[in-house]
């Protein structure tokens, strides 16, 4: 019988755990600038410092920096004696922790909401004390993060249906626990629930270069959990779709158009296009909120990086100097190349143009 | 008018210069270990000094070590005042240069070709001294150097025919003149020509992981040739095609078969298949010793490298520790997705179970 959201929050304990909260009130993040090589944390019991930790890369991954900032809006009326001068230190730390990341909406939303939510409490004479407030906010952020890891389990259930004993998932970039800051993720969520409950999986992960997501992150995270993972160079990714050595494809996504156009991880698009042409089913797994009802393709710009990405590999020239260098960090995969769209309101199947909007507004 | 290959050789003066034949008789390689972050060369006179330059990978690709160990062999003999000891000398130095890269078939084949030229002359009496052998032989060199060099402007001139003024080429790997040994190569003839001619053309090269080939050779070698070119990850090889940046693709192979599967660097099934699905023209650029008539797909074994080559880029660790890797060397395209294989005896277009032959033993 197929497990619940609930029945998987008992059997699913990810061993990565990359926000943890000490209930004394301390904040300890999992180092992700150091990762592979190191496994450090780092605590952290003020909104200046938490800032600091977002700065450096130390956490990343939009939703997992929602959930940080959420916990630093907490650590940030630590000190504070009475309510009105817990709102200002609330106040004075949305900029601070803004300002880390300042094109992170995950970010600038949580702080907004959790400062809002200090508002009305305080307003509406619902916390007698910041002590009480305390209580509330550190209950707000756990919601916050408890509603991204329901989330991320229904959709791990959804494509666990996707998944048979002894398969293997080739996957792209890192969907995973470490991004979404839960230890689970979207694109891996099926094949974590999948060997938690005992059926036989494994994953192929390719580098993902220019930034290594696949073999810095992905890898890391499948190791710690368990999961095994064969790392191949992004030249391999046809080859082992060729050998059949791969049954299913199942990939993240940054934006999702309502036609089902998808944005992603650059080198996305070249597993599709592989795996519709071998008959091989493409997954792509995401939260509701990647959906973007609005914008056509036309519109979407395709955003470039440094081309120093391109010429290094973590600071080791591998070019001549000054190439020249083409660095996009996102493709697009058009609709007729995803077997499906799965989401924690469910899984959405062609045509999008019609069933994305029934799915995502249910 | 279209040139000829006579009219190619004045026309075409390739700055890349990877062996340079002293005519004092000193040999000088272009140091292609220090490639692209130094341009080094080293000057030897003797098959122990080339047999070490082979080994530790100055000089590499298939006929650019043939080329050099026909140049080693002639270095054999300098000094030598009779034609007995010379061919001693040349018995000598053959095992020396084969053993300094075992499977390199180009090497060896070399090798007894030089050592069975000499015996010739000398045992019907076309050579009277050890200057008029020394004399020969040189010359023998220089016409295999020639050879492959002319058989490498025929297949440009054959690639010239698909390309138009303001192309830009995809390619993979290195394909060049680097891995040849005469400046030109053979995927990058074409474009060379092109240039030479001046037609406008460009070419795109994916960095080419595990070996990085493309950053470090491919890249190079056009730059040194003034040919614009463009490094890109391999993740991008799909959106370059996508956003039709690119007009055709043309790789080498390491190995053809009479149907028309085409072995080569990994990375280029991925994109044949993406140049099929999107209606860019895929060729393959290989002279006829390239093609392998008796095997068949199920029979070639994929073979497998390294799997440090995977963890590590330069030296430097990209993933964790003891990963599991899969590191395949080679992939193969069906012929469904070649478009034509391009030889110095012409052009092969499918069916190509029926016109390999024809091609190939005209």
């Amino acid at each position: 019988m197929k497990p619940s959201v609930k029945d998987l929050k008992e059997i699913f304990k990810p061993k990565l755990k990359p926000i943890i909260w000490n209930e004394e009130g301390k904040l300890t993040l999992l180092d992700q600038s150091a990762l592979p090589f190191e496994t450090a944390f780092v605590t952290l019991s003020s909104p200046d410092e938490v800032a600091a930790a977002i700065r450096t890369m130390k956490v990343r991954g939009a939703p997992a920096i929602g959930i940080t900032a959420s916990f630093a809006m907490v650590l940030a009326i630590k000190n504070e004696s009475n309510l009105n001068q817990a709102l200002v230190a609330l106040s004075r730390a949305k900029p601070i922790l803004d300002n880390a990341r300042p094109t992170a909406v995950n970010l600038s939303w949580a702080t907004s909401h959790m400062l809002s939510t200090a508002r009305a409490l305080v307003e509406k004479g619902e916390v007698r004390n910041t002590r009480e407030l305390w209580s509330s906010l550190e209950a707000e952020a756990k919601r916050i993060y408890n509603e991204e890891l329901e989330a991320e389990l229904q959709m791990g259930l959804y494509g666990l249906d996707k998944i048979s004993d002894g398969d293997t998932v080739l996957t792209q970039c890192n969907a995973g626990g470490l991004a979404t800051g839960t230890g689970l993720g979207t694109a891996l969520a099926p094949v974590k629930i999948a060997h938690a409950l005992g059926i036989k999986v494994s994953v192929i992960a390719p580098e993902t270069r220019p930034w290594l997501q696949g073999s810095r992150l992905t890898v890391y995270e499948l190791m710690t959990d368990g999961v095994p993972v064969t790392l191949i160079s992004d030249t391999a990714v046809g080859l082992v779709m060729y050998q059949r050595m791969v049954n299913s494809v199942m990939v993240g996504a940054d934006r999702i158009l309502q036609d089902g156009h998808v944005y992603n991880k650059i080198g996305t698009f070249k597993e599709a296009v592989i795996a519709h042409e071998l008959g091989i089913p493409f997954y792509v797994l995401a939260p509701v909120t990647t959906f973007d009802l609005k914008s056509r393709a036309e519109d979407v710009i395709i955003e470039e990086r440094d081309p120093n990405e391109v010429r290094t590999v973590r600071g080791v020239p591998i070019a001549p100097e000054g190439v020249n260098v083409y660095n996009p960090v996102f493709d697009v995969t058009p609709p007729k190349y995803v077997t499906a769209l799965i989401t924690e309101k469910g899984v959405i199947y062609p045509p999008f143009e019609k069933n994305v909007r029934k799915v995502i507004e249910r």
